[in-house]
């Protein structure tokens, strides 16, 4: 099939995700799209938030965030918290705040997932700060976990793609094992 | 709702990408869900590798690698890549590679999309290695454009999310459009 080029964008398909900070003793939250797992034991992950927020100062002084996981019916909430900023809008009412054992970082209690995340390191680029963070707790609501498991179709998170919120569709495959029948064949 | 903690996990929602790279002059690829943006303009990206993985080496030697999304048709090569190594099994010929403007590291054709980074950084954990990439090149394919944007239902990409690989499902709302009516309410 015929190929363009189409630029040096980043064609991103990842959850969206609520990072909730204090900033001046108040929960804040922001939505974004730049999160990732980057080890595990102990877990490292990385939010890339762009300076111009209101929220890499209270991620600063306290030195934790939080990730929050939303599901379908938060799209619009998702969304307002990514358009309006804390400098002029007071977003610590939208979700009720919850405290893991460490009371640095407000986590949503709507959302059915919320991991709390000490910052381990800051990487200075010209228009991000890219926060590292160890996770120190992960929160699940209770009954979406099936058979030991988190279900990911009760979570039913939102997916970001393109310029839309998406909702996980089939099942289409399992990891770790659907390829070992190309092993077989071989 | 009540909450519960289940360690300290990670709880991805993600692309399946195909790591592509050079390793001893053939190519090879690597699924990895650990992989997302920094910043735009540059556009910077990163994946984590665990260190013993084969791909690593070719990576530092050539100072380049490739992200490709896969679609529906290829769950499993895509899980098979991720199952066997190639210090043991030649991958070269998994996908057809095809190579941009720097032919340091391959892309899969099969995928409706790649893109070619070159490494900028590595930051050195302790069982992985996280490359931090500029994007060089995006390739989509040419049919997959509709009115001059990427379209996310043709790309049809792999979601990671626990243990399935899964298909995206319907379109729930707008970026930065559908929190709007929430300002407005106020």
């Amino acid at each position: 099939m015929e190929k363009v080029i189409i630029g040096k964008s980043f064609m991103r398909v990842s959850a969206a995700i609520i990072t909730g900070a204090l900033v001046n003793d108040k929960p804040n939250y922001l939505t974004i799209g730049a999160c990732g797992a980057m080890s595990i034991d102990p877990t490292i992950v990385y939010i890339s938030v762009n300076k111009a927020h209101y929220t890499n100062a209270g991620i600063k002084e306290n030195g934790y965030f939080s990730l929050n996981l939303p599901s379908k019916d938060l799209v619009k909430k998702t969304d307002y918290i990514g358009i309006v900023s804390g400098k002029d809008t007071d977003k610590s009412t939208v979700f009720k705040a919850f405290y893991g054992s460490v009371k640095k970082a407000p986590m949503a209690e709507e959302c059915p997932i919320n991991m709390l995340c000490k910052v381990v390191n800051i990487i200075d680029l010209p228009r991000n700060e890219v926060f590292i963070g160890e996770i120190i707790e992960t929160y699940i609501n209770k009954d979406y976990i099936v058979n030991g498991k988190p279900d990911f179709k009760k979570i039913n998170p939102l997916v970001l793609a393109g310029s839309n919120y998406w909702e996980l569709g089939e099942i289409l495959g399992k990891t770790y094992t659907d390829g070992k029948a190309l092993i077989q064949s071989k």
